[in-house]
């Protein structure tokens, strides 16, 4: 009896045992995810250096710094070191110059889970958003023979769009370029003038985006010359009959501000970069429908690196031409940048408000820290932010810009950005933007870190400023 | 007894049992493939695309086009449809004009294999050449806030020059740029003087690459205009104080040429296009040491679509200024371009000759096949190839050039495009290099299938000019 207890109880235990075995046959020989052969490595290894842990402050990438054997070390940030990134660096410079697009993944990091699991949401981001390129992936400069550009990649864009409400693309083409940087540069080629004696006059209102200075000066030639400010042009008989091409940065760069162009008429072209008009920015008072609009999804989803720029244009002859800058610039765009835009943009059509939503209250809540630490100085001042309605929040919101356009508003600190770097703080100078160096531009599109070290130095500087007050 | 004995069986099948689960279990949890989390769903989407059947004629790619569902369709070669490209299009016409490179890795498809499984190396260059890329990788403008450009990938580039022997690169500067194109376009700008009141003059010698042309005259400027062919201005007295820049294609597109400057004197920059100096295409005589090298992953591993070019540079001010154009133009180059690269030229080194020994045996076999066809004719000759020392293969060797220059002799013949087209052959017209339109190139770096058709059609012209000469 004892024994056929026993051996029954074995039996159970067998059974069991052979059913696990057979589940873990059929998921090892039928399940999907035991099937994989060529991306098996690369996974592994991808999933290896995700994992390397950099303490919150810093990433290992696959192409990143090698420095024993082959295996990648953490790139920390601005103000901390060592090894996992751990040690943070006194009397570190608080760097708010520039756009790190880190701050919209900042704690989705697969090295932070092993320590700090994440919501599921946040793992269905990392699952969604990983790209798997074969070796062998779009070898050929051209889709099927035909163009630079991934016809599926457009009509992502065109969904994206459709689904924030922030642009028309019916009936409209879309090209695409390395960041907007080109593609802004492709729109002035594209709308100068053909065979004619005087160059077109490129105007941007100050404060203006200082690339499209920069950039025009560059290239210009017989077909177009950067002219300044256009407010300096505004009244002057001469222009009626001059080729003008606009560039209007709206949110404006660097204060935020929906602006509007200046010039209209027969003989102006109007370049829209709308880079910041995305709800985490801005609120979007309706769908914009301008001839050429400019967009980049490094102000989108924050992948500044992937170089993928596009733009909505209304005129075929406009297109074309892009399409010859194209061609003649660079043979397209790298399929590798329009890939990953493509699994992108589909990530983010999958997550719904997710995304915006995570990056408008990241924004949120800098501009109420950075807000409340300005409001208790008297020496310095932020830009305007009137309330707005939003068609995609259906609400009324203020603008949370991805920078603070300070001004220091006492006389003697003519050189707002020496005051700053005296106190610790890297910002960028006024005069870059066609203004008075009484302003500064800070990046708010930092990582936490920059941004906390900001909040802090700002902090102290106000805090002294106070200190001088009751003396 | 006999329950005993039964209960010690159980016990047995118990044990192997439960160490067949432990096993699963240790390969689940320990076992590296197992291990997979967030690059599992792309990894299975990725080989569920890659192993989608194209009868050898075409291919499946995730950003494909998408026809039912989401499930991508074949993109098929030239003369073939059908939802798995098995039919072919009767009266086809043989396209070799302009590159494809999938030449490279026709039959080393995940599809392919399904039917015809792969030699190892095969196998292993499909596995050591796959990308894994996460959602959150490198979404900076730059590597560690401070360069634009990868300076593991340069280090690999560097390598790989080494392992070749085509290219001096120790205490030299590497830059990159959205392919050969953009980085040719970077330095003609970079050589250019500054603040002259004459551009300087941009020559190249016939047969001549036309982008070189085009895209220096759609650039030209106050810094530099197109001059035509460098021949013209030999001996002119009047360019011996004036700012040439020449830009000397060597191998040479169209006719493969290991072709040398004309220029020399201390008012001449050399830009020297080695996009096709690996020993696939030619013999190397000797690594190349000249002051502007450039360089693309579009002829070296095929994948045009990447938009990764370099150039090798003695000067650091001549680097300067091109990293500035880099930045003007497109704030560098994406980054994803830069990994994907990375990761092939990783394989490159890994699989040693392998990868040149593939395309040079292709290459030679084309050759081969298109010299006998050829030599049937009276009506048609190439290109001269004479042997020369390889030092890459230790040996004397001929041209396998990338295009086949292909001249009409017969008087009547002045349109030797027009002569290809009758027979339903479409090349590049002659003019386009600068030549005469006796001239027609032919590319021979595109599908088998475009290669296969092109021999055909060729043999049905010169079989029928045969059928004539009899009569």
């Amino acid at each position: 009896m004892m024994k056929s207890i026993v051996s029954s109880k074995y039996l159970a235990c067998l059974v069991g045992s052979i059913i696990l075995n057979l589940l873990f046959i059929i998921n090892i020989y039928v399940g999907g995810q035991w099937k994989l052969s060529w991306s098996l490595g690369a996974a592994i290894e991808a999933e290896t250096v995700a994992a390397i842990y950099c303490s919150g402050h810093g990433r290992a990438y696959l192409d990143g710094l090698v420095v024993v054997g082959n295996k990648p070390v953490c790139d920390c940030n601005t103000c901390f070191t060592g090894p996992d990134c751990s040690q943070f660096i006194p009397h570190c410079t608080a760097n708010a110059d520039g756009l790190d697009p880190e701050y919209l993944t900042a704690r989705k990091l697969p090295s932070d889970q092993l320590r700090d699991p994440p919501a599921s949401s946040e793992a269905l981001h990392l699952a969604s958003s990983a790209l798997v390129v074969a070796g062998w992936h779009q070898m050929s400069y051209t889709y099927g023979g035909q163009s630079f550009f991934s016809k599926e990649l457009a009509k992502v864009v065109r969904k994206v769009h459709a689904s924030v409400g922030n642009a028309v693309t019916q009936n409209r083409f879309i090209i695409f370029g390395a960041g907007s940087t080109q593609v802004l540069s492709a729109a002035v080629f594209a709308l100068s003038p053909e065979n004619t004696s005087s160059p077109a006059k490129v105007v941007t209102s100050v404060p203006y985006y200082p690339v499209d200075k920069q950039q025009t000066q560059y290239f210009s030639s017989q077909k177009f010359k950067y002219e300044g400010d256009a407010y300096r042009w505004k009244n002057r008989s001469d222009c009626s009959s001059t080729n003008m091409i606009e560039i209007v940065t709206s949110p404006n760069n660097p204060d935020g501000q929906l602006k509007k162009a200046i010039f209209h008429g027969p003989n102006v072209k109007t370049i829209y970069d709308h880079a910041y008009y995305w709800p985490h920015f801005t609120p979007i008072p309706a769908p914009s429908d301008e001839d050429v609009m400019v967009f980049t999804l490094s102000k989108l989803t924050g992948h500044a690196g992937t170089r993928l720029g596009w733009a909505v244009i209304k005129d075929e002859t406009v297109f074309n031409r892009m399409m010859i800058h194209m061609r003649m610039n660079s043979m397209g765009v790298s399929k590798d940048a329009q890939l990953r835009a493509f699994k992108l943009l589909n990530a983010v059509l999958e997550e719904g408000i997710g995304i915006f939503d995570f990056a408008y209250q990241t924004m949120k809540s800098r501009w109420e820290r950075l807000v409340q630490t300005v409001s208790l100085s008297n020496r310095f001042s932020l830009q305007e932010n009137n309330p707005q309605y939003c068609t995609f929040y259906n609400k009324v919101r203020r603008l949370s810009p991805a920078y603070a356009w300070l001004k220091c508003e006492r006389e003697e600190d003519k050189d707002c950005y020496a005051v700053l770097e005296a106190a610790n703080i890297i910002g960028r100078q006024g005069n870059l933007f066609g203004a008075e160096d009484g302003y500064v531009r800070l990046s708010l599109v930092r990582t936490q870190d920059d941004f906390d070290i900001l909040i802090e130095r700002l902090h102290k500087l106000i805090t002294e400023e106070d200190g001088d007050k009751t003396m």
